[in-house]
């Protein structure tokens, strides 16, 4: 029989268990006790240490828990074969190597750098978020104990098929509403219904949104870059008799904010008719028109179930929410249902109900209104000052929908990228629009405008100027 | 050239411009008005109606966003050519068919069923929540009008790495950590980086987690199931020779809650530096251990970069929160830069914030502490009364760990799904493991205690046991 002295400290933070645990433990892997040697009873090492049995009973159930001994009945404890592996890391542990911190309670530690970067606090009202966030976290925090709807909150649901009806024409029950924690999230989901309806052919408009093309290729779809002309994607270049789906962004095109017309629009849904294929309709930002009235959605005209229909409240509400949805036609609905009952629900359960109350309380839409006016004076002071100081090295070539103004700028021997990189480090945002063939002294640049608050947007406007010059 | 003669209504609530607008647009579908015809100039229709002619404009600019007329310099505006379409739809609009609700201010719809269910408010301190959320709502808002870091928000990795190394013997720095929505998030991404590394096999524990193998099946990964002895997954019959990954649940194996003893982590990691391969651990749940200290994480014995560690905090924090992590090896840090630059973070980065605050003001902690006290209490509560009334029809496996406790319980002619419906209906939580096979006339099932108060435990059990008799 072994036995085992160690020196255990009464006064020691750690309890006095977990003291043997380890002492125990760091012998059996320092091999001063052998596999299949016996421990002690548990009345010998109380006694002989003079601690409680309870106390010797805790530190050997955690060592056989850990599977450093086991028990046989009636014969006592024993030590467990263990491989010789790095035991040197279980007895020193490492540093994590992070700095000590000097955080006080509420606050958070100031590790975000580009802190000089252009906030416009106007852009979105936090108060009556709040007010809606605190009653969902007060009232109805029993709703946010339970796991969330794969499809998304009922409320939500509601909610959007009323406001995308009434403000984009867009038909559907709250049944056909999927809610996901982004646009990719969504189109993830949407490629696995695809591939079940054998659809592996996907097209794009080109120049298009790269981030949801990134999603078609990781799921080995195989893809067409679709042209567009100043009504959109061209229908003769689409593929024909295969069964695809072409993603388009119909009324307010990324990155050219070109729209769609009527005609167009009917021709593309009669291509699907005819090829069988899936239109994904990207309707991102078309709230956010200042020209016009928004532009009915492509899905209000759709009457054979061809057309996916997706939303965002990210440019609508705040950049850092992540709430998108989609409207399945009936078809691919029942496919979701099938396919993907084992998927669970990205989005914050809490966020989506302080939506839901934030749009039956009106508020949505008050902001809507607010950011769109606001959005407006902006454009009109950007244009102005772009026109007064900076004719001859930039033009304008869309400012009338979105969140940023289309520009094309003299590249004056600088890469796009130098000049973005360049333009980062002042504060604002101006991000290159790739695919977007113009001879090699010429770039198209998105400029995220709203970002700057208003009473700034002369002195930014100088301020980008000076950098492009 | 056409003449128009709207009815127009100076008092409508719809402006006049609209209603010239939607006139046409009419007159076009119904081919009163045919491709190619001529419109009236601004100046005449203007005359002609007694209108401004900005109100005129305001319809024409309308009609030509939407590609319903052209202009062409210096001769006029023409009606398009338009698809015959279906028509009917524009100009009738179907109710999207939603009851009108009866929605007062800061109120959501009752659309919830399900509200006999049980749930206790004791698992979760919102107060304090709520108090880190509004300081992130007030004093941090300009943080949120800009997008969230794709890997997730500094400052909680900076707790979650401080964290896990403290409560897991997880060794990272802040850099490792990835953050999303969900398991299967961090799951599919994961995918991406391993398919990159020419890994297309996957292992996993039988009975194991079945959200997490959907994700790799919809990955078109090849795949092997693995029994589990009493220990764990069985080394001898992982795959050998080929780059595979396996998940694992080594600290509270779903759904057994066994452990994985030392010598049997040794020899998985040996087994994953000899093949090359990937291990995923997961340690979900892994801190609501009650009948020992929690056992320290693989990740933490790993010298070879080798095992990639998950968290979550869904059920830590409360289920519908949707914030999990991952601790990437550096060379699969490296691919994740690499491949998924183009991807967005999930999560919701005012969540992401609250959270952060919420563990440095050491809130965390100790609502963890009381969760697991108030946990093994009911556990003592529901054994005591399983023991008391149901020892014929109710086996207990393992009530040691987690948010279950796994039952095993006599079928009576019934399927277990029908049983686990029946149980549903009376506001209690019974789900079926499947996979795990045992003789026709029993079931193992899990059963969800942690959502019954303390006080209703006693009847809760009861109930469940009238049904199962």
């Amino acid at each position: 029989m072994i036995s085992l002295t160690p020196v255990l400290h009464e006064e020691s933070a750690t309890p006095l268990y977990q003291q043997l645990f380890v002492y125990i433990r760091d012998a059996i892997l320092r091999s001063d006790i052998l596999p299949g040697e016996k421990l002690p009873s548990l009345r010998s090492l109380s006694k002989s240490l003079n601690i409680s049995i309870t106390t010797v009973e805790l530190a050997y159930n955690q060592l056989l828990v850990e599977g450093y001994i086991s028990s046989r009945p009636r014969s006592g404890y024993f030590v467990s074969e263990i491989s010789p592996g790095s035991e040197r890391d279980l007895l020193t542990p490492v540093s994590p190597g992070l700095d000590p911190r000097s955080a006080s309670p509420y606050s958070l530690p100031e590790i975000y750098r580009n802190n000089q970067i252009y906030v416009d606090s106007e852009c979105f009202d936090f108060a009556r978020w709040k007010k809606c966030s605190n009653k969902i976290l007060t009232d109805y925090s029993s709703l946010l104990l339970v796991e969330g709807d794969i499809q998304g909150e009922a409320p939500l649901r509601d909610e959007i098929s009323r406001y995308i009806y009434q403000a984009r024409g867009v038909r559907c029950n709250r049944d056909q509403v999927v809610i996901a924690a982004g646009t990719q999230q969504l189109i993830n989901l949407l490629c696995i219904i695809l591939q079940r309806m054998g659809i592996d052919h996907a097209s794009f408009e080109n120049p298009g949104y790269l981030p949801v093309r990134n999603i078609f290729k990781d799921r080995n779809f195989k893809m067409t870059l679709v042209p567009i002309d100043r009504d959109g994607i061209q229908i003769d270049k689409l593929p024909a008799n295969i069964p695809t789906t072409v993603y388009v962004s119909p009324s307010n095109q990324f990155p050219t904010g070109s729209i769609m017309p009527v005609g167009r629009r009917y021709a593309l849904l009669d291509w699907a008719y005819r090829n069988r294929s899936i239109i994904i309709e990207d309707d991102y930002n078309s709230e956010l028109r200042y020209d016009s009235r928004p532009v009915p959605s492509l899905q209000g005209l759709d009457t054979g179930e061809r057309v996916v229909y997706l939303g965002s409240f990210s440019s609508t509400l705040f950049p850092s929410i992540k709430i998108s949805y989609m409207v399945l036609p009936k078809p691919l609905l029942k496919l979701f249902r099938e396919s993907l009952s084992g998927y669970t629900q990205t989005c914050s359960k809490a966020e989506q109900l302080t939506l839901a109350l934030y749009m039956s309380s009106g508020f949505y839409q008050t902001n809507l209104r607010r950011q769109r006016k606001l959005n407006a004076q902006k454009i009109q002071m950007a244009t102005a000052a772009l026109n007064r100081y900076g004719k001859d090295v930039v033009e304008i070539i869309n400012n009338s929908s979105g969140l940023h103004m289309l520009l094309k700028i003299a590249n004056k021997g600088k890469t796009t990228e130098e000049i973005c990189a360049a333009v980062a480090e002042s504060g604002l945002t101006l991000a290159p629009v790739s695919n977007f063939e113009i001879d090699g002294s010429y770039s198209v640049v998105m400029f995220y405008y709203t970002r700057i608050p208003i009473e700034n947007m002369d002195e930014a406007i100088q301020r980008l100027l000076q950098i492009l010059q």
